[in-house]
């Protein structure tokens, strides 16, 4: 079921736009059932297992194995349990984070963990049940840099279709000059903006994320950007240069820069 | 797993706020286990399930029992797969969803499903995975009110920690003339803001939604606002009286107001 909705979007992607082609897309495919998600490399695989979460097999109520059926007053296959009835929805998980910039210098870390393991990004990571996704970049930051944040502005929303992932990254400035490598990180320090090691970075969403910035410190003009990051299907799924940020749009904050210091 | 988090968050959150009362936090959802989430009304119960997901007790990639466990490298209980070795992350769900208006007026349905069944409120639904957040409210609002619509800005993101959710609205308007119920709908209408059935509301997040709404309205001056929706622990959860919109922050738009039709 996950693949299917994967591949559906995928390969039919165009047909998700205009809500009259949807019977058709799904019709699409049910015909034509998606063998499986791309072979990634092993260094998309971490200590959270494959990126793209594996289709449920068993209940996790129960034990049974389950049947992958359209649920009534439902359009698409999901793993239903026949012996307790629980119908097994998957959907996407959110990694917020934090764009930490004092005056012309941003707050990278090392990665100590795979995926990306020795590659720089700011922090992020997954948002836990029970915490506010302000709460969780604060978090993460505090995790990964041992640095206290203020948020200053949201700066990104940046859809990972393809892993079923939602980015979403705040822009803040640090409350004291504290901050060291957490158990995540193997080295966190300042880059001037000048001097961002654009062949080093994690992952293609935080390629997005950093130019988008540029681009609105450039400008004098702050943003929040939402977008959909579409790998073209060819290359390696690593490679920022293999995606395209599409349905792209950026709404202007009329807010102070708040990098003063 | 899910419920210590959830407990943490609703007994200690103010522990959540100061990165160095962490470690006494984890202390203290480790010596005391939440006995549960608190009872809800069976209103609660729709064609997914209880809203809150309940902790997962097999592997649903071989079926075996699980066992919880803090992960190595990790500061939570997790459930853990002894036989194949998976951890199994509870992470929050994203409801999308849009406030369409057409001058004074914003369109609401009637909902034909629980929970809520027969209360008003925008469309809005769960992102599946394969989807970006604009195609997810996009879908939603052909499902439900079977209207096509253009996405104007971000309105609200707020995030239920109580249940595991982010609600992520956009503000939008129509691009023809044309809505009718859809199938999860008993009902789909235009209201005038003076008209909206506030004791009629499905969700304590709708009356939030529609509130902040009317307030950058009012003031001529649209906003994207991130909040919190913190039950009071007392009362209903189903009674918008019984929660507060903490962390509230609202960025200011430089956009026009998109409601000239
Ligand atoms: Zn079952
Ligand atoms: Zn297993």
């Amino acid at each position: 079921m996950l693949y299917a909705n994967h591949c559906a979007t995928l390969q039919v992607c165009e047909l998700d736009r205009d809500p009259s082609s949807w019977p058709t897309r799904n019709l699409l495919t049910r015909l034509f059932p998606c063998p499986g998600p791309p072979s990634l490399p092993p260094s998309w695989y971490g200590n959270r297992g494959p990126l793209i979460d594996p289709e449920p097999k068993f209940c996790h109520q129960c034990g049974s194995p389950l049947t992958q059926e359209i649920p009534q007053g439902e359009d698409r296959l999901r793993g239903v349990c026949k012996a307790c009835g629980m119908i097994h929805y998957v959907n996407p998980r959110v990694v917020v984070g934090t764009v930490i910039e004092s005056g012309n210098r941003i707050l990278l870390c090392r990665r100590a963990i795979e995926p990306a393991h020795g590659k720089w990004t700011p922090p992020a990571g997954f948002l836990e049940v029970g915490e506010s996704t302000l709460a969780g970049a604060t978090r993460e930051t505090w995790e990964e840099a041992r640095a206290e944040v203020e948020i200053l502005q949201p700066l990104v929303s940046i859809d990972l279709t393809r892993i079923g992932q939602i980015h979403i990254k705040y822009l803040a400035k640090m409350k004291s000059d504290d901050f060291e490598a957490g158990p995540e990180s193997l080295e966190v320090r300042w880059f001037d903006y000048s001097e961002i090691p654009w062949d080093d970075l994690a992952f293609p969403v935080t390629h997005w994320s950093l130019r988008l910035r540029i681009q609105d410190r450039d400008q004098g003009s702050p943003h929040f950007h939402r977008g959909t990051l579409q790998w073209n299907q060819q290359g390696s799924p690593l490679d920022f240069s293999n995606y395209d940020l599409s349905d792209l749009q950026s709404w202007p904050l009329d807010i102070e820069e708040g990098n003063e210091s």
